[in-house]
């Protein structure tokens, strides 16, 4: 303890003589964070230290000297205090749970996160964008053409839903197990015999569920098993929440605009009055809302529910592509 | 009006043969988009192009068309597919009001953001990043981070009322005019004439306002006038709608996580009980909901009034850090 104390103490007079130093090389006599009774100051900053509860008043009055030291015109100077406000910071960050310290990663997002560059990769990762949106916000549009840029494949509702269609056809039309594996196998592209099998139970396993319900169950089982074998967008459909809950790496992306913004791009689009778009918009939103509500149990559209959000009124598609590739380290400079 | 007809009865004549050619060539007997009658499909397309209000429709037929071309094993015959399927998705493009074609952009919102790379750039603008948060989230770390990794200065409410405390303390102890705008000059780096004279009628301006708001709007002048001159950070204070408000180039994020992982952080930050946390946080989130709403009209913290949102605890603190560089097109490896 006694050494901590100390630390705090020999920091509080560095920190104190950087700013007399970067206020007399800075010139300014305004530039000067730290006026009047010196020992009052480096105790009151060891204090800071010590205890930090106030963490950012801290960071402010060092933050206040940094700017200050970036304005010395002198450049050997300058870089000598910055050096010296460097590792003034490095120092801070040892101090148990002072500011920069304490970190707000949760290990198992991050984990999952594929846009964090520095996670542990696995060889089996597959590049997986789930896109939820507003509807009117070109969100659909922004993920389309973010396939097409990536050249890799979208899937949206329809696209499962004729999947889905197709492979009960199937099952009702092939009497023995084998064949039918072999045509799912066929579709999915080399897909696992555990797979197929897990399948054929599943299809008997939500037999009797309401319709709306079996149907949210299949394609999640698809949207898992297309993961573990190729890189895709999925538009919408709860992905995000399905792969994370099946500890399947991805980036889950929300895109939205503001509600007039949106309008107008639906009278646009559909040749709607502005009091019907108004009105089929917000629709749209509640049952949008009450969809992911009931199968995630989360707030569609809430922030913390994403990785990431974006406003698409304020970059348009072709940007909005651009910036996801960025995003993700597929910068368009490097394609 | 024939002639659009005409065009879109061709198109969807190519993207039928599109699909029958995929569907050889691919090999698989699921992967066929388009079964039963030929003429009754291709009308059914033609509909769709030209009518267009469905087209997400459209979108997904052609994307199950796409997705199947990727697969095609060899290597010229796909690359051939993918020639006829994107010259197909140009002339989609071309007609009016068909998916792609008609944007989310706000043009005035676009040439505002600075992470919208494309956009118009002037010789006076700067990179100004205005990150909202809410509490234990780290937005303030990441912000201060990031303002170090780009070597730029860092504001925030500390600094700021700093700064404005000592431009009053100049103001009463400062006789004349002109020193004291000689004062200001020093402090903000060479601030015009005008600038300097508009904050001296802007403090009398002020005088008679509430306390709360005559600060909000001192700081609010002091962003505007920093932003004319400088690179920089700030942390909240309504920044990015004073910026907007004034025409300046910026680009405005929020930062938030989930509330447990701040409430685990807060208790680790503040040493407090875990009921302590919730409620201290609770309150603090409606403050700045408040703040935040009673001086710009809007919602705080809905993904509507930002350029982008970030999930901290699917990244933390150094990823956030650099996946703002990367948006912005400041990233790591070209420093």
């Amino acid at each position: 303890m006694e050494n901590t104390h100390e630390k705090c103490l020999k920091l509080a007079k560095r920190i104190y003589d950087l700013d007399t130093n970067v206020y007399q090389l800075s010139g300014s006599s305004l530039g000067r964070t730290f006026n009047g009774d010196k020992d009052a100051h480096i105790s009151t900053l060891a204090t800071l230290i010590y205890t930090h509860p106030q963490g950012h008043l801290l960071r402010s009055e060092i933050a206040l000297i940094g700017n200050m030291a970036r304005t010395i015109h002198n450049k050997s100077e300058r870089s000598r205090m910055m050096t010296e406000y460097n590792a003034i910071l490095k120092e801070i960050e040892q101090i148990p749970a002072s500011f920069g310290s304490v970190d707000i990663v949760d290990e198992q997002l991050a984990a999952l996160n594929i846009s964090n560059l520095h996670r542990q990769a696995s060889p089996d990762d597959h590049l997986i964008i789930c896109i939820g949106r507003t509807h009117g916000s070109a969100g659909t549009d922004i993920g389309f053409a973010l396939a097409d840029a990536l050249k890799i494949n979208y899937y949206d509702v329809e696209i499962f839903n004729q999947v889905l269609e197709r492979l009960e056809a199937e099952k009702d039309s092939v009497a023995d197990r084998d064949n039918f594996a072999t045509k799912l196998h066929e579709l999915h592209e080399a897909l696992p015999d555990t797979h197929a099998k897990r399948r054929i139970s599943d299809f008997n396993r939500y037999h009797g569920l309401p319709k709306k319900d079996a149907v949210f169950f299949n394609q999640s089982d698809l949207i898992r098993d297309m993961a573990k074998k190729e890189d895709f967008i999925v538009m919408g459909r709860c992905a995000d929440v399905i792969l994370t809950n099946n500890h399947i790496p991805h980036i889950s992306i929300f895109i939205t605009a503001p509600f007039q913004q949106r309008v107008r791009r639906m009278m646009e689009v559909n040749h709607l009055e502005f009091k019907e778009a108004c009105k089929l918009l917000k629709k749209l939103d509640r049952q949008h809302e009450r969809y992911y509500n009931f199968y995630t149990g989360k707030k569609w559209g809430d922030a913390v529910n994403y990785d990431l959000c974006i406003n698409s009124a304020c970059y348009g598609i072709k940007e909005s592509v651009e910036l996801i590739e960025r995003m993700i380290d597929k910068y368009p400079t490097k394609k």
